[in-house]
């Protein structure tokens, strides 16, 4: 059992994480602007984050936490203070005696006009979220030895899941046709790796307890077209005429296919997803009705 | 005329570019540690750092400061210090009005195993110093839009000057050969592209002036065997006798080429080097000797 430092926790991936890791055997100890969190803390703030990190001696951080405005998540300056902020949270942690640490890198690292995307393939990141978290990644990868601590860097790739803000693919689909209401989509052809956010917890909880060390791709090592994604949220919604497919044009520079390699997750970290397609959707409806 | 905020200013590089500046037209204001500094601030220090900004007003940046242990330089964790402060050292230029910014990184940023350096060549830096510098590299130029203001990032490669530390194959060898002492080197085949401090004072002084923003490469353009540069000092310090090519090995995976194409430092900034390697060692040779 180790102690584990959660942050992000109110997030989409976050809310899975906790029990996820609780699971695993392990104490969980939150931290975050919330009021709910176990240790309540501005990560933003360094002189607040040092001290956290005294108070928590953790020997385990899983780092979730980042900029989430559902408009400007891609462009917003904030990120490079979430930057900033994580470099220190790290250093911080590794100041208090931490040991093993995760933190929550992103596929929009990656130069998107490669298909098949291995830990290896190259970095261009065409935003300013994906260009921070992929400078955030290079750094503290390097750094670990300096630090005295094992990191792996977890470039998530594309997660579903209850609870959705708006603005993105999944929750707006279910709110729609839980509405009744058509839905506006592109062709749906460009294939994508989804994984169920139960799934990228489990991921995220696995990833900790190995020694993994250095950049990890998390994804399902699936890509499928958005199309079947979408399809099977319309079939057991009992809505598939609501789906207008081909009604929107694909931006020019949208990826066809962006699939992940997980040799490293599968492999160094013993990974495999539980959900398909169709299990993950059904699971995650069943959610919503039960929230509804 | 521009308001020019220098940092980093007692370094090898910095000691040429103040006068660079100067020359070019512009006011100087230089901000650091050293009590000589116009305005005395540990960079490393945010609340300093946002009250020097508020009193400097400056329209432009050229921000050269970093962490230079000589032994440590390479795998420091003071690396991820400078990274968080370099992001908000720019931010807070941002935040103060300025408008301008050009930002020291390097070749180590990028993958060494490619010979020729396009400013879009892969980053896959070996060490911590080279990752921290890519990674700031990568978001500052990403956020260069949120911030309002126009930054390019200069990927300086190897210069050579007067006065170096010891550490540095220039200054050892000057050091050496004036103390009548044999030195020890590598086969010096291997290609590097060297320029003269003076020549890359004035390339970051004419980037600053320019509309460059991104990535940058500031090197001379030609890339020559080192052995070159060595037999040149060896010849005008009369001491060809000294040099012991091929006595230590090079290690395993130095590159054999590192060249840079120079094409926007070139096209767009401009720039062009006075000095060739015979006149650059000539030059810093009387330099030194005048020093002595």
């Amino acid at each position: 059992m180790a102690r584990v430092l959660l942050t992000g926790v109110t997030g989409l991936i976050g809310r899975a994480t906790a029990p996820a890791l609780t699971e695993a055997g392990h104490e969980v100890v939150t931290l975050g602007r919330n009021p709910a969190c176990d240790i309540p803390c501005d990560i933003l703030d360094p002189n607040a984050t040092a001290t956290a990190l005294e108070t928590a001696r953790a020997s385990h951080l899983l780092h979730l936490a980042w900029h989430d405005g559902p408009r400007d998540r891609w462009t917003s300056k904030a990120n490079l203070d979430w930057m900033a902020a994580t470099l220190h949270l790290v250093q911080e942690f590794a100041r208090s005696g931490g040991q093993r640490a995760v933190c929550a890198g992103s596929c929009a690292e990656y130069d998107w006009s490669v298909p098949e995307l291995t830990e290896t393939s190259p970095l261009r990141p065409r935003t300013l979220y994906g260009a921070a978290k992929a400078g955030t990644g290079l750094a503290l990868c390097a750094g670990q030895d300096a630090l005295g601590i094992s990191l792996a860097w977890a470039r998530i790739f594309f997660v579903y899941g209850p609870g959705e803000p708006p603005g993105r693919l999944f929750g707006d689909l279910i709110s729609n046709l839980k509405a009744g209401q058509p839905v506006d989509c592109t062709d749906g052809v460009q294939e994508r790796d989804f994984l169920h956010v139960g799934d990228l917890a489990r991921a995220l909880s696995q990833l900790l307890d190995s020694d993994v060390t250095g950049a990890a791709n998390v994804a399902s090592g699936t890509a499928i077209p958005v199309r079947t994604l979408v399809d099977e949220v319309a079939k057991q919604m009992h809505h598939p005429d609501l789906i207008r497919l081909g009604a929107i044009a694909r931006a020019a520079n949208d990826p066809d296919r962006l699939a992940a390699d997980v040799t490293r997750l599968r492999e160094e970290a013993g990974f495999t997803p539980h959900h398909d397609i169709a299990s993950g959707v059904a699971d995650i409806l069943r959610v919503e009705e039960g929230q509804m």
